[in-house]
This record gives C-alpha cells, sequence and structure tokens, in this order.
C-alpha cells in the first residue's frame, strides 16, 4: 500500500509501479521544488476533497451551457470565499493548483476579474481612484471584467474603434461604438456575469484623438443586474473549450460616464478637456513576464496531465498478441505507442522546468528594475513571448497525439481530452497570437545579429550564443558519449544558423523592395529562428536541470531529457546535415539514441506520471484513473449521458416509430 | 453579378474576385469532374434548400445533445424519403454531396443502418436470409447497426469476449458478455435508436470456439422500443465531435436468438451443431478500398471547407498597418498567413484527386477480380490503408492550422472549425487506427523490399519505384526548371531509401532478437517508410493530374500543385539532404520555391476556394460566408446563445447577487 499502489487496483497498473527503480515521492518533490510544497499540495488536495461545495453534481461534460455557467459561478463565489486556504502571495504554486483542483478547465465568470480587472485597477489607477475601486472589487462587491478587443480589432490596439469623447460642459466622456466592428468581444465574465469592466476606447479631447486609454465602466445596474441604458451586452456563445465562462460582446450607445471614469495614474484629461500625457511609458512587460510563466507553466500542467492519462491506459490496455497464444500484451509495450506518448512526457517536463526559470528570472527581472536596471527586459521578454508561442502549439499537438494514442477512447469526453485540448490549445491565440509573438522575437534576434555583425553585440546569457563563434562539424562520436554541452552546442549552432539565416535574407530583400515588403518576405524565416531560439532555451534549461539532480533520479530523468533533445534533432535533421554539420551517421546515432530513450523510460513510465502528482479529481479523466480500473469507470461514467434518462427517447415517438411502423404496414 | 459576386458583399471579397485570372465556373467543373457534375450539384442543392425539412431551427451548436440527435433523426428520415433526388448508385458522388447539405457533421443515429448494417445483410446472408431480411432494412421497417468493437477489444478480432453458444436442444445461440470489458461499445444508432443489430460474437458449439462470427439480433420490441428482456444497452455519452449521433453500449445476459439469426453465407452451423467452415476466406478487401475512397473523399472535403473559410476570412479581415497611415492591412497580405493557409488548401486540392483515382483503381479491382485476377488487390488494399493514415493525420493538423489562422475568432463554434475538426479527426481512429495502418502497409512493402533484394520483384505501378535504381545525386538545378518528372524522381528517392533503411533495420534486428521484437524495434521506422511510399503517391497524382488540365487552368494549378510538393520537401529537408543526395542550395531552391508559389496563388486564392463551390449551407461557417460580411453575422449568430434569452440569467439571483450584495453591506 502507497499513496499511488492500493488494493482493488488493475493488476498490469500495480505491476508497473512495483517496477519503479526510484522514489516516486522523491520525484515528486524535486518536480514539484521540494517536499514542502509537497506537503501544501496534499493539504490543499485534502481542503479540496473536504469541501461538499466544490463537488461537481455530475461531470461538466454532461451540463447544459446554462448549467456550466451557473456550476462555475456556484463553486468560484465558495472558492473566493476561502482563499484563506491558500498562500495568496504564492498564485503560481499554491494559487493554480487550488484553483486547477475546485474549477478544473471548464473555467469560471470570475477569470478576468481577479487576471485582468483588479491588476489593472493596481496599476492604472490615481491615487484616488485607487481608494475607490480596489476595496469594491477585492471585496467583490462589484465583478468587474477587461474589454479591450474588439470584434475587428485583436492586436492592433491603435485601431480600436470604441471613442470616449470628452463633453466639458457636463465633465463627461461621451462612450460610442461608431460600427459592428467597434463590439467589444471576446472578455471572459463580460456576457452576463460582471456589472463593470474596464474599457479600452479611443480618448477624443478638444476634437484631437489622443488614442486608446482605459476606463472603468459600469455596465448593469447593482441592484437588478439589468444593462445600463445605452449599453448593449451578451454571451458570444458556444467555443471550442472553456464553456464555463460568459465571454461576451458589449456596444455603446452615445453611453455618459464621469471624467473620473479615467484611470488617470498616467494620462490625464483635466476638466476643460486638457489632455496631459504620460511622463513616461507605462513599463507594463515585467506583469507580461509573470503572466506568462503561469501561462507556460498551465500548459505544461496539461501536457503532462494528457501524457499521465495515455501512459496509463496504455499500461492497462492490452491489444494485439505479437506471439499467437502468448496473450495480447499492453500497449504500451509498442515502440511505436512510446513513440507517440514518452516525447509528449519530456515536452512537459521541458515547459514545467522552462516556467519555473522564467519567474525565477522574472524575479531577479523585478529586483533589478527596483534598483533602475532594465538591461535585462528586452531579451527576457523576447524569450517569455517566445516560450509562449512554442510552449502552446507544441503543448496542443501533444496532447491531441496522446489523444490519439488512446484509439476510439480517447475520443470520448469520458477521456478528458477533448476538454484538455480545447482549454490548452486557446493559448496559441490569447495573450498575443503565437506568429505575431514569433514576429515580436524575431524583431529581437534581428537585433542581436545586426550588433554581432557590427562587432558591437554584447549579448547577455540567452542569446550569447549568437555571437558566439561554434564549430564546423558537431563533435559527436557516440550517442553514449554525446554529453550535455555538445548537445547544446549542436543546437545553439543551428539557432546561430536560422538566426543569421532569416537576417541575411531580410537584409538582401531591404536592398530590392521597401523595408515593410522585406520584412513580410522574411518573415516565415524569421519565424523559424524564433523558434529555434526558444528550442535552444528549452532544451539547455531542461538539461541542466536534470544535471543538477539528485544522483537517484537523474540516472531516471536523463533519458526523459535527451529524449526531448534527440528527438527535436532527428525531426529537424536537416537543419543538422546542412553544410556538413552533422554526417548521416550523426543522424542515425540520434535517431538510435531515440530508441534507446523510448526503451529506458518504458519501464518506469508509470511511476514517472505518478510523479507528477495528479489526483483523479485534477485529470477528471475516466482513461487516466488512479487505479487502472477504466472500463467499469467507462461504463458507470456513460449512465450520466442525457439520452441515458430513459429506455425509450421521445424521437422514437416522433420519427423513427412512425417511420418503422408506416413501412411495416407496406411489407 | 455572379455566382460568387453580389450586390452587398463585402468590398475586399470582391476586389479578390474580380482579379481571378482564370473562370471559376471552368474550374469547379474540372475540380469536380465535368460540367454534367456540377450541374447536378447545383440541382441537389436547390432541392436541399427549397424542402423546408430540412432546416435547423437553430444552428447546431446551440442545441443540447438531445435535441441534436431528436433535430438529427428529424432530418435524416426526410432525407431517406427523398433518396429519389439523387442518383442511389453514385454514393461517391451525390450520395456524398446530398448528405453533406442535408445533415452536415454532427451525423444521425442511422448512419450505421446505411454504411454497415446493410451492406452486411447483402454481403454475409444466405439466400433465405437476404429474403427474409433486406426488403425490411431497406423499407426502413427495422433500424439496424453493427455491432463489433467491444469495451476492451478493438482492432484485434480473435480476442473478441463477446459469445454465441450453440444449444442444439432448442436449437438457439445464447448471446452473452461474460465481462465488462466485452460490452460492445461505439456503435453509431445503438444507444437508442436501432432496434436490431450485426452482432459479432465468439461462436462455440459442441464445446469448441470457432472464433468471431456475425448474427443479426433484435434489441429492442418493434412496437414499444423498449430493450429486450436480456438485452442492456444505452448511449455512451458526449464525444469530441458527432455528437448528433447515439453511439452506444450493448450488453447480453444469456440471449436467446435463432439458429438461423447467425449470417450463413460463409460458415454454418447445422441444427444438430455440427459447424461448417466458410469454402474460401471472403474477399473484404475490394469494398474496404471503396470506403477508404469514400473516406480520403470526405477527409479532402473538409479540409477544403477549413482552407475556404480560413482563406475568404483572411481576405476579409485587416489587422497590422505595416506603413503608419496607410491603414491596416488584409491579413491574407502576410507572408506567415499564406504559409499557414494555402499548404492546406494545397493539401486538400491533393487529398481529393487521390481520392478519385482509388475509386477509379477500385473500379479497376472490382473489374479485373470478376475475371479472377487478384494480382492488384494486395498494391491497392496497402495503398488505401496508407493514404487513410496520412489523409487523416494532414486533414487534422491542416484544419487546426486554418482555425488558428482565423485568431480569437477561429476559437468560437460561429467559424465551425471546432465542428470540423471534431468530425474530421475521428479518421485518424476508425476504419483501423492510423499507426496500425501503417504497419500494415509496411509489411507490404517489406516484401517489396525482399523480392527486390532477391531480384525477384515484379512490381505493378504504385510500388514499381521500390525497385527501380534511381539517381545518386537529384538533378534539380534552378526551381524554375524543376519538372515534374524531377521532382517525382527526387521523391522516389526519399521513399525508397526508407523503405529499404526501415528493412534493414529490421533484417538486422532479427538476427540478434524473437522475430517480434525485431518488428517492434523496428515499427517506428517501418511506419516512416509508409508515410513516405504514401506522400510519392500523393504528389506524383497531383502533379499528373495538373499536367493534364486544359492550359488556362494548369496555369493557375500548377502552382498549388508545387507548393504541395514543395512544402512536403522542405519540411523533410533531412531525409534529401543524407548522403549528399540533395545539396543545401538545392534545398534553399525549393524553400524560395515555396515562398514563390505562395506569391503566386495570393492574388487567385478566394477564387481558388470558390471553385471548391462550397454554398454557405455546407460550410455552416460565419467566418467563411461567401459574401464575407462577418463582423455582422457573428452578432447575429451570438444571439442564440442559450445564455442570451434573457437579459439576467438565474445565476445572478443564486450567485452572484448574493455574493456582491453581502459585500456592500460591510464595506
Amino acid at each position: 500500500m502507497s499513496r499511488w499502489i492500493q488494493n482493488g487496483d488493475n493488476v498490469d497498473i500495480t505491476k508497473e509501479r512495483k517496477n519503479a527503480t526510484f522514489n516516486t515521492e522523491r520525484m515528486s518533490a524535486w518536480i514539484h521544488g521540494g517536499d514542502e510544497v509537497l506537503k501544501r499540495r496534499r493539504e490543499i488536495l485534502d481542503y479540496v476533497k473536504s469541501n461538499p461545495d466544490f463537488k461537481d453534481p455530475i461531470p461538466v461534460e454532461f451540463l447544459s451551457r446554462e448549467e456550466r455557467v451557473s456550476n462555475g459561478t456556484r463553486k468560484i463565489v465558495k472558492m473566493t470565499d476561502n482563499t484563506d486556504q491558500i498562500d495568496g502571495a504564492d498564485f503560481f504554486g499554491e494559487g493554480m493548483y487550488f484553483q486547477s483542483l475546485v474549477m478544473g478547465r471548464d473555467l469560471h465568470p470570475l477569470s478576468l476579474h481577479y487576471i485582468m480587472f483588479l491588476p489593472t485597477l493596481q496599476g492604472q489607477t490615481d491615487d484616488e481612484q485607487l481608494d475607490e475601486w480596489l476595496p469594491k472589487a477585492i471585496a467583490r462587491s462589484i465583478v468587474g471584467t477587461y474589454a479591450q478587443t474588439e470584434l475587428g480589432h485583436g492586436t492592433n490596439l491603435s485601431k480600436l474603434e470604441t471613442t470616449a469623447t470628452y463633453d466639458p460642459s457636463t465633465q463627461e466622456f461621451v462612450l460610442h461604438s461608431p460600427t459592428i466592428t467597434a463590439a467589444k468581444w471576446w472578455p471572459g465574465g463580460l456576457g452576463k456575469s460582471s456589472n463593470h469592466a474596464i474599457v479600452v476606447a479611443q480618448l477624443y479631447t478638444k476634437g484631437q484623438c489622443k488614442g486608446p486609454h482605459p476606463f472603468i465602466v459600469q455596465l448593469r445596474d447593482l441592484e437588478t443586474h439589468k444593462p445600463m441604458k445605452g449599453v448593449r451586452l451578451g454571451d458570444i456563445g458556444p467555443k471550442l473549450g472553456i464553456n464555463g465562462s460568459d465571454n461576451g460582446f458589449l456596444l455603446f450607445d452615445k453611453y455618459r460616464i464621469p471624467r473620473k471614469a479615467m484611470l488617470m495614474r498616467y494620462s490625464k484629461v483635466q476638466p476643460d478637456g486638457t489632455y496631459i500625457a504620460p511622463a513616461h511609458s507605462k513599463l507594463g512587460y515585467g506583469t507580461m513576464v509573470f503572466v506568462r510563466s503561469i501561462m507556460i507553466k498551465d500548459q505544461a500542467t496539461q501536457l503532462g496531465a494528457a501524457a499521465t492519462i495515455a501512459t496509463r491506459y496504455s499500461a492497462v490496455r492490452r491489444q494485439g498478441e505479437p506471439v499467437v497464444g502468448n496473450g495480447e500484451i499492453q500497449i504500451l509495450d509498442y515502440q511505436t505507442q512510446q513513440y507517440r506518448v514518452f516525447p509528449q512526457l519530456a515536452r512537459a517536463f521541458a515547459f514545467l522546468f522552462a516556467a519555473y526559470e522564467i519567474r525565477d528570472l522574472y524575479l531577479r527581472l523585478t529586483e533589478e528594475l527596483t534598483h533602475g536596471n532594465t538591461e535585462l527586459l528586452p531579451e527576457i521578454h523576447a524569450l517569455s513571448s517566445g516560450l509562449k508561442s512554442v510552449v502552446s502549439w507544441d503543448t496542443a499537438q501533444g496532447i491531441e497525439q496522446c489523444r490519439l494514442s488512446c484509439g476510439g477512447h480517447g475520443y470520448s469526453q469520458a477521456s478528458a481530452f477533448p476538454e484538455i485540448y480545447g482549454y490548452a490549445v486557446g493559448g496559441c491565440t490569447y495573450e498575443g497570437e503565437n506568429l505575431v509573438m514569433l514576429l515580436q522575437v524575431a524583431r529581437y534576434l534581428v537585433k542581436a545579429a545586426e550588433e554581432t555583425r557590427k562587432g558591437t553585440s554584447n549579448l547577455a546569457e540567452i542569446c550569447g550564443y549568437i555571437s558566439k563563434t561554434g564549430r564546423r562539424t558537431s563533435s559527436l562520436t557516440s550517442i553514449a558519449n554525446y554529453t550535455t554541452d555538445q548537445i547544446i552546442e549542436d543546437l545553439e549552432h543551428v539557432a546561430r544558423k536560422q538566426v543569421f539565416h532569416a537576417y541575411d535574407k531580410l537584409k538582401k530583400a531591404q536592398q530590392h523592395v521597401k523595408p515593410e515588403d522585406a520584412w513580410n518576405q522574411s518573415s516565415v524565416e524569421l519565424a523559424k529562428a524564433s523558434r529555434w531560439h526558444v528550442r535552444l532555451y528549452l532544451v539547455k534549461t531542461f538539461l541542466k536541470k536534470v544535471d543538477k539532480a539528485p544522483e537517484d533520479l537523474k540516472k531516471v530523468m536523463i533519458h526523459v531529457a535527451r529524449l526531448y533533445a534527440f528527438d527535436i534533432i532527428s525531426s529537424s535533421s536537416g537543419n543538422f546535415l546542412e553544410e556538413g554539420y552533422m554526417r548521416p551517421d550523426q543522424i542515425t546515432e540520434i535517431k538510435e539514441g531515440v530508441y534507446e530513450c523510448l526503451a529506458k523510460i518504458r519501464p518506469v513510465a508509470v511511476s514517472l506520471v505518478d510523479s507528477w502528482d495528479y489526483d483523479d479529481l485534477e485529470l477528471k479523466s475516466v482513461l487516466g484513473k488512479r487505479d487502472g480500473n477504466v472500463y467499469e469507470a467507462l461504463l458507470q461514467w456513460a449512465q450520466n449521458s442525457q439520452l441515458n434518462k430513459s429506455d425509450v427517447i421521445p424521437t422514437f415517438e416522433k420519427y423513427l416509430g412512425p417511420m418503422m411502423k408506416d413501412a411495416r404496414s407496406k411489407l
């Protein structure tokens, strides 16, 4: 008996766990950042399990949209009633875990209240405004959201259409949506739940446009919750995922708000309409880096969950009889299955450790910024943008590989894969569309390449490789002797090469066409450079983290980290073969390295995923149940189907019954 | 005014259409197989549009599961009332189109009745059984499904657990599910709609197991529709897609059926229990090839729809202002956007033409089989298995790329992408799990490699390349002069190389380990060989089809076909660089070829997708509307949300209202 092995468990999964060559608890502590963190996780888990308020009546996938929003609201109110259960300062750790246990992946109408409304009040109000609004928001006497994106406008803020025109005669702003494309669109909780919003609108005063500015706006009556006159809003309908949130639309019809509704920490409009520009540009980058560290950890957690479900199910599922008469084997024994699932597990680790590293960099950055040192900022901001992009895409792909590896049952919502995918893949789009992000990173890389060429480069640790003079050929001799430093060196070579390849392409194009066209014509290659920049960082972070691990854990994890690196190299072998940097036999060696890693991971795979410390409550997957008794659970889960409420559904009387009866009468 | 350009359309999309350098109608006819086919498409479309029975009350994404099943049943009954509207013999053409217009992607409870129940009756009954059952099934006086897959058993039929034990004393079979894993699981329409099923069960007679056999079984009472005593069944719950179908589970508790319920065309059980084995093995391969040609066409149609939506939306959406003051540009102008979308369009074409080719091969095959010539069979069967696998995976990936290219709006169900993806990606799993399929193909390729090595190879057209002696280096000089034959030659080289690489790996492993382990250890490389085999076929088919196109269409389509080929080569450049078959400058040339193709396709992209001839009724996408007026339509679509039925939803009174009131009282 242990946390993971219990009486009545599926015998195959127990056998797997008994084969573990390492201590799962020690591995869990290492993964999550120490014994204390692990202890707190279990305390939070026990608390959530013990509180009946947090239970779903039935799995959410059986609920209608209205029921999902209602159930999510019920739970989030209870959850925020009980924030004293966690360390509020540690959202990256305890906060995220608490929320994931209580709220799951369907989310809830208060997400934006906490993620955007509160922080914007904290960051953008003047002192008087802060005193007025912050206590209300914290006490939840109002519910707010953040309304920026419009139906016709996303990334490019300068083109938002909503206007806030100052009327000095009444000292009010008039909010207006001049077109349909000006409708605010997407904000979470906007449709039905929020009675306030930060609205970003083009500020007009004295006949001049001063660009987009934030305003705090009451949308609904506090008592009746009816929309205010001049405000039209509602839910934007069902989405690929996150249907527990009432993402909304919002249109203003000459809606008047007081002058003091404009958030005035930086810019101001005086009573007579005089505009005062901000003294210095807002340093919002730091917060963005932090939000991304959260996102990357969340993505890693989703991919880890997918890999856990696929690995456990693959240990339980038996199919195919390679030797007739010997019985069917666990599908985890098939190399093709390992090749589908284990690289996803490796990625989940890589992303998790990168998230930790980015969080630490953020803390360092914050520290340096207080000393007025902004040197690290652009490099870390670029890195975090790139990571967000690469991680969210690889996560989405990885989840689908895990789902497909579970065959037909992966297609059922019982597997939780459809929900995990719908939830995680949103990360490719929100907080900066992935390709837009990669091109932002590329702007930084182009600058770095330029400085390197000029010999003026002063690159810090993350981009240092760009100005290094590397080897002309890989030093790999055999996979057994292929060291961390060599692996990093080879990835640095390819990343550097792609950076300069894209840079040169851009420069060459600039000689023939307009700068904007040159950029556009080079953009696919520039995006590729950004991806290599990020991959290099991910490989380096992962390998170095494992190199420093305790010996008993390192001897397992080294295969996982190397699988991550070898998989990247072998699936992009073209980049390594170019100009003879690697020889085909070296690529073959690395491919064999992939297969060796798969074979090494196979015996410990179940215990490795156990080490992620997911509770069944968090996974919410019938296929990924700890006890491995998936078939009984599938049959039980299906009983919740709306269609199973009665033996004969009304459709029979209405359509099928008459059809068949009619046909029988004619035969 | 024309089919595609109408008054009131979005001006950007009209501008795009006016720029077409070819005749869209001519292109449509070429794509769909001639003027007559196109004419019939429009007749079917007009008929469906004119019939109010086929209308959905609101878009299905707003319906609950029960409503979806009910709505789907209503429509499929009406649809099958009116099959005289189409040429019933042409399911590949008219049938699929009719069904897609009426039923959309949510499907319905009668799918398996038509796809599996009827054909199995036709193929597996003796004459007496055929006379008894076929008229009933055709008249729809009974509704049937096909129950083979079990909760614990998929591909490996020999391990099905459901038993059919013959009792000579009553001349009955006793159907029984000895375990939970024996539950039939997944059959469409099984849960609530069907009153009959073909059940595949292990036949026991005289104490001996004779393996899996099909039985026709009544599941529900014809009048009351209640489950028969001894039969337990129901719906298996929501899935990633296709929720208009009541996929079901089924358990038997010693349920007795008459001896004549066993389908006896091939095997028989005599009244005394004597088993008569089939005279010759069933040639089911032909039908499988046909089903796959249908699947591949369906996948192509879904990917084409996704590319159409993304292309149209990209023409309408303006975002980013590369030159400040010049206004935002159409996102279709970004190279990164083109790089995301156009290769998907190219794939859709490649897959569609492959589907035509496979259908033609199937007809040739059927013809040859009637003359007793089975030579083509294994090669075509292997090809169709491989195509199913590669096409369904590339389609799924491509749909997601198209969705992501539409930014936030792609995440909304208004885009139709979530439904398209959920529907199409099922194809990776059903009709043979993709990796299992690829390994089946590999068994054929290994045989071909073996014969080539032995010099006994007598390979027909599809696999002929395996025994060719190819060039040692690519003959590519410049992308402008890179001919169809050269492209095919280069792909043949890589495909052949991978076949022999996998073969050699297998042979080497066989010297050291047991045959089953050797196969397993080589399986990832074997699957890769299968993929190259299929990709080569797809490129060849596409290029040759375009080479034979009328000149005015060819001059457009050549860029699409070459994009397809160049994209494959450049994204797997490692395979081409190995052993110096290509030089890095040749790869660079091909990459530039990709960008050139994108630029050539850009001006005609909207007309190219128009040529696929999708009606808005078929696309069911707000983003992909013909008229390009997407923003108004999004706002209108959202009004259907269940949450918008009232201004204030009950959740406010229950949870948010009390929470805020309580907080206000304390502030």
